[in-house]
């Protein structure tokens, strides 16, 4: 089987790695693509993705160059020829999603894109595996890095905020520009494509309910502690009925739950399957070699025809009316409550079980007037 | 795909139900084979295993009636017959590894064994895939819901053992004869089919020294507590340079591990891999029908040419002399310690470093002269 990886940064060089080093001569790379010489690789170096798409030995096309733009040009043009792409681009996946799976269909190449949400774990392909038997009913968990790292460390130290956020950027595990993962964007996205691989859903992250944690302080924290409660930010998606529920927010778990003892930049994702139960998924999140090992395994997937296609046929639509729970809420002004405010909690207040939709409505009426709102569900 | 199920028990009857709502009719039960009628199924019943072996229509023989034999005679009959396997007898693939494999190389039948170490969990799955792209390091974890349930309700109420155990035997986790889960037999078993998976090997359960929880106290538990340590029962294994080490032991964790807040009868089987790093599995490790969708699963591997026989290359003898670490070790007479005890913890000591080797085998001189002998390892 022939390769072609376009885009040699920290993931892409990776993955040729592992390749070379585990995989040739049943795998090999025929084809770099990348603004830098790299003349160390003895494969051809290719200027243009014609050249790759159009040459017929050519199986497997990885993108890892990122973003929108050319990745979506050359994924498209790499389906369109027939040849199986390999991605981790989770901007791109969540957002072209339908787009890219009718090209593929019309084809016959594959799609697979494992390490773009859970980057090392294998969760898009046990979610995958696990609905080949049987509906999957839910899923939930910690599936960004930059964030658990903040909060787990924000818990333990009793650390604020900002200094925190200071320290994950000197370690490499939060960019100069926080905002992606702190305001829950990037757990957006990987929500969206969780939740339609496991309702066969085809579902826009921009539609996906989504609150970060910003604005959370350590006297938050201290309150939850008192009451032997951890914070974590989570993706939450289930599917009953057609319907679809999926949204975005932090999450109070107790203190002896396996969500509560993720450390670090750690990621735990779990899902619960009509026959299965309760599985949960452990391990690095993003980082070199483990997101490049998750794309070798894509790979290596196509190779041995196990890449399987969902089905499309789910929801199109986020349905989060029916998911009710108690949060707690502070802000400078928490009169938009009005009665559904029950208790008194550290700085802020416990509400009555009101739903994920309503919530999420009224604290981005108040965000949108100015007014920080932090709010934090409980773990049912 | 026609199926064969031969004993329609708990599992058994769990992935007939599957089959039977979910997969068919790409994956059909053409036979079943047991001593009772279960007339409400609509197909034909066996009375002899030459009728499912001799049917060329037959792809794969579903084994869950347990126990070493007629299983041994069914199964090797189904693989000369060229007819893959699935199993979820642990006992049975443990003792006989090598020589069903050597079997299935033979005629190219597939063998799939997937609930057998883990019930529900996706863990030899996982092993296995991880595998093909990069050297497994090591595995550790509680693969055995039985002694988890009575550790973690003796940590959580501070109950006495028996009770504990009775309890466990009242809601159906523990057998009225528990020897072979507080013993560690069901682990050590379990860690030998890991351990063959992950390192290549063909190492026999016999050659892993193995220490169960049977003499475990309320006052070890209360000991452990008050130094932040939580106790489970772990299967270990490791693989370098050609050598395998294997080892079942209780194993002293940090009350904020993952380990440590495994609730209950659940499982958490973690891999360390080369590219990967540290990834775990959480799951329900027995159970009607997570054991019986692990099993089905391995049904729809096969049909979908994903699953992958190992190479049996590796070690066929266990080498714990390289592996130390201190213990917690109680006893009426802990002379034959000598000068390895360095402090006192509870009613017991905590040793300087020692290989795993030798602490097993001075405890099981000891208990072979009926001197009741506790220990746990300290976790690295």
């Amino acid at each position: 089987m022939k390769v072609a990886i376009i885009g040699l940064g920290v993931v892409g060089y990776g993955a040729y790695e592992i390749i070379r080093d585990e995989l040739a001569p049943e795998i090999e790379v025929k084809y770099v693509m990348d603004l830098r010489p790299f003349e160390e690789i003895p494969c051809i170096h290719a200027k243009d993705i014609n050249q790759i798409v159009s040459d017929p030995e050519v199986d497997v096309v990885v993108e890892s160059i990122g973003g929108l733009h050319p990745a979506y040009e050359f994924i498209t043009a790499s389906l369109k020829a027939g040849k199986s792409v390999v991605t981790a681009n989770k901007h791109l996946i969540s957002k072209y999603y339908k787009e890219l799976y009718q090209l593929s269909h019309e084809t016959g190449a594959c799609l697979q894109y494992t390490p773009s949400a859970g980057g090392g774990i294998p969760w898009l392909h046990n979610l995958t595996r696990t609905r080949r038997c049987g509906a999957i009913e839910s899923f939930s968990g910690i599936i960004n890095g930059t964030t658990n790292y903040i909060l787990d460390n924000m818990t333990r130290t009793g650390a604020a905020f900002e200094p925190t956020l200071k320290r994950a950027q000197e370690l490499g595990y939060a960019e100069a520009d926080p905002s992606a993962d702190i305001d829950g964007l990037d757990v957006q996205r990987k929500c969206a494509i969780s939740a339609n691989r496991a309702f066969d859903a085809v579902i826009s992250p921009d539609d996906i309910p989504t609150a970060g944690i910003r604005y959370i302080t350590d006297a938050d924290i201290a309150a939850f502690q008192a009451r032997g409660l951890v914070c974590r930010l989570i993706c939450h998606g289930a599917g009953k009925d057609g319907k679809v529920s999926a949204y975005v927010e932090p999450t109070l778990f107790a203190a002896d739950t396996l969500e509560a003892n993720v450390p670090d930049n750690n990621n735990l994702i779990t899902l619960v399957g009509k026959y299965v139960g309760r599985l949960s998924f452990y391990g690095q999140g993003a980082g070199r070699y483990p997101t490049a090992h998750s794309m070798v395994e894509d790979i290596v997937d196509i190779h041995v025809g196990w890449a399987r296609d969902p089905k499309l046929t789910g929801a199109a639509t986020v349905d989060n009316s029916a998911v009710c729970h108690k949060y707690y809420v502070r802000g400078a002004d928490l009169a938009f409550l009005g009665d559904l405010a029950r208790e008194k909690m550290g700085d802020g207040v416990v509400t009555a079980p009101v739903s994920v939709e309503k919530m999420h409505a009224l604290a981005a009426e108040q965000l949108g007037r100015g007014n920080q709102v932090f709010f934090a569900g409980f773990d049912a």
